[in-house]
């Protein structure tokens, strides 16, 4: 396609996408939720027509000499495709909260005020490779009476084509309107730059990807963005602290999976505690193969630790995200210097204490500013399902409009409504 | 001073307001409120000394040639300083929201998890001439818990800098930090190119004044803006309706006042009243020369009211802020072409609907993509201290964050609370 042929492309979708939104915000519940259980079924019915077209894109990926892991996450399995069918109708389940009216007060001048929950419009998502996505973005679009555009990684193209195909299916079953979710069909990059660039046709963008891609995507964009960025996130163990507790829950906030945003990067603990808990810690580190990075206090610590891994920590530590078998480690005086390192090295993401103190679990609460801050938990826990949200379409590292686990309220906003009876302003 | 000066004095003010926030935001209530009552008594104590700065820029804006309005905008009376400090006073009469918890609910996992509400940490404010913006801007950043930088209209410097002596006198004499509230000093313009370009200190931009420079800001930043352009609101006098009621709204919701965003500036009458109504309304708006611009149908209904200023409509009146004695009339079939019109002309601020049918209340309300929607009442109630907010910062005609009038919750996010007993993810 030419420049030309792209923007006309675009704008007809974001054209289509506004007129689909009008009504989708309008539909009952009831139609919602049966498309959302026609997608469930098609989904279901198609397991094996899905497999063949991502097959395809498999082939490609295998051929291009992508890395296994990679290959392995734009895969379709029929586990994968039960899952996003069961997410469907969880989410069908779910109380509908367009239209939930909040509020109602009665004013001086006799006006009765409240608000009212309501789609945001239109938002434009673009994620890489995981075809997964595109269900769980049109299913969330639809439960929260959005329309959207989804812009997937060219990786999966065929995958996301059949996927959106069923999608479109199942609004038609419902008697939604066909344009309430699409997908941009061609895997030119011009189109990412117009789907963003287009603020009176789509409300918000939501990049889903590597911090390279957010970032780009925040500079070019002229609307909003809900940004993902890095998760240097810390478990902090305070003294005093039940230490059998600190042992398991920091051991599973950095060990229980490496890749997700919400492990744990940095182990500080304070020093009065520390030549209890470091060692004990660094014994479950070693045996899992985790290499730490500490200060010169937690080094001496650690270093009779039998198979331990560990090294001098540089500045640059503290800072790093490593999405990985490492984690820094610093011995602290107590729960100021905690609460000043996270804030200072921290990406505002999820921090936690351990504590049985309960006036410095307040004070870490309050004062930690991060979009999920934990009190004898583990980091990661910081995800849409773990909170109860039912669905999750993003983790938000701004502090405007949504923070921190987005589901169906982040993708709403709140109108004003008034009712009166003739009153006039004075 | 040179642009390098400019870059460092704004980069400087920057830095001291993302330190002051850290206080800010811990700050207890009570604090804040002898901030806020300080701030009021100051106020009072310098009537006098606060009218000598100002008579200074109105000095200017005469020998500057500005009209009487725009003159009369930057005056500090003693009424206009006397509404400043009880706005000061009601403010910290308010309950306090920061730290407020909701939601908190256990999830399956056996961990609890809320929501605090927090300050958003550093907002810019850029408005036009009225010089009691200073203070209500810093009231409110006080209330919320929030640093803020202002920048004013350079006509009201000498003004705006008076008011801010006396607000860090007043924040000092609270015990809160001097830079909570800081004053861009300088009126050179480069010094809003680079607020609005901060990501690092400052988290949102609030710009009030004219069109132009919204619209310029929202272009230029490099952070969220809670954006305030047209009000384009309209009243529809629906079949069935309770026509004296609608005389007197429609009269109020023009009249009252011609300038705000609120006022309406469009009069939508469904055909099977019109042949009473529009008599009547058009002798009201005879009587108050306020100047028709009417439909081929409204306009034959018209011409025949006594002393009537009535003219034929163009199209480019349906999308017309007038601001003025001027209002645009069109009859309309029912319901349906009345909402399809308000949502392709206007501009999505206010929009009322009168009317006895609670049918048709019910589809208005939903169904019109408004800010505030209202049901027989006057557009002119689309305001702050009117829907019981306590204070004003702006009107947002965004969807995304804040949504018509923002108070002290819009310079608030909410921030993710777990508690747990050493819980750990599976």
């Amino acid at each position: 396609m030419t420049t030309t042929d792209i923007n006309n492309y675009t704008h007809t979708q974001g054209q289509q996408a506004k007129t689909a939104s009008a009504l989708m915000a309008r539909a009952p519940a009831a139609v919602k939720s049966r498309a959302l259980r026609a997608l469930a079924r098609l989904l279901r019915e198609n397991v094996q027509a899905l497999q063949q077209d991502n097959a395809r894109d498999l082939e490609r990926a295998v051929a291009a000499g992508l890395d296994a892991p990679m290959v392995d996450r734009l895969r379709l399995t029929p586990k994968v495709l039960e899952t996003c069918a069961q997410g469907c109708e969880q989410l069908a389940a779910m109380p509908d909260i367009i239209g939930e009216v909040s509020g109602m007060k009665q004013q001086p001048s006799g006006i009765r005020v409240g608000q009212m929950r309501v789609p945001i419009g239109v938002f434009g998502m673009i994620y890489e490779s995981r075809p997964n996505v595109t269900i769980e973005a049109a299913s969330l679009s639809i439960k929260s009476g959005n329309a959207c555009i989804l812009r997937g990684g060219s990786e999966a193209i065929d995958s996301n084509k059949a996927l959106a195909r069923l999608v479109v299916q199942a609004l038609q079953e419902a008697g939604l309107p066909e344009h309430g979710v699409q997908l941009v069909q061609t895997t030119d990059r011009a189109a990412v730059g117009q789907l963003i660039a287009m603020p009176q046709f789509v409300d918000v963008i939501i990049p889903r990807g590597g911090k390279g891609l957010i970032e780009r995507i925040s500079a070019e964009a002229k609307v909003p963005v809900i940004k993902h960025l890095d998760g240097n996130c810390h478990t902090y163990v305070d003294d005093p602290c039940d230490l059998d507790m600190a042992v398991t829950v920091a051991d599973n906030a950095k060990t229980q999976k490496y890749s997700p945003c919400n492990a744990s990067e940095g182990l500080l603990v304070a020093r009065g505690v520390a030549a209890q808990f470091l060692p004990r810690i660094g014994a479950v580190y070693a045996a899992k193969g985790v290499q730490m990075r500490a200060c010169p206090e937690a080094l001496a610590l650690l270093q009779s630790v039998a198979d331990v891994d560990v090294q001098a920590a540089t500045e640059a530590d503290w800072d790093t995200e490593y999405l990985a078998p490492i984690i820094s480690v610093k011995v602290v005086a107590g729960l100021d210097e905690a609460i000043a390192h996270i804030n200072q090295h921290g990406s505002h993401h999820t921090d936690a204490i351990l504590t049985r103190d309960h006036m410095h679990a307040q004070r870490f609460l309050r004062d930690v500013d991060s979009a999920s801050v934990m009190v004898n938990a583990s980091t990661r826990f910081a995800d849409g399902f773990e909170y109860g949200l039912g669905a999750e379409i993003g983790i938000s590292t701004d502090k405007f409009h949504a923070r921190g686990p987005v589901g169906i309220e982040g993708l709403t906003s709140l109108k004003w409504v008034v009712l009166g009876e003739g009153e006039v302003r004075q």
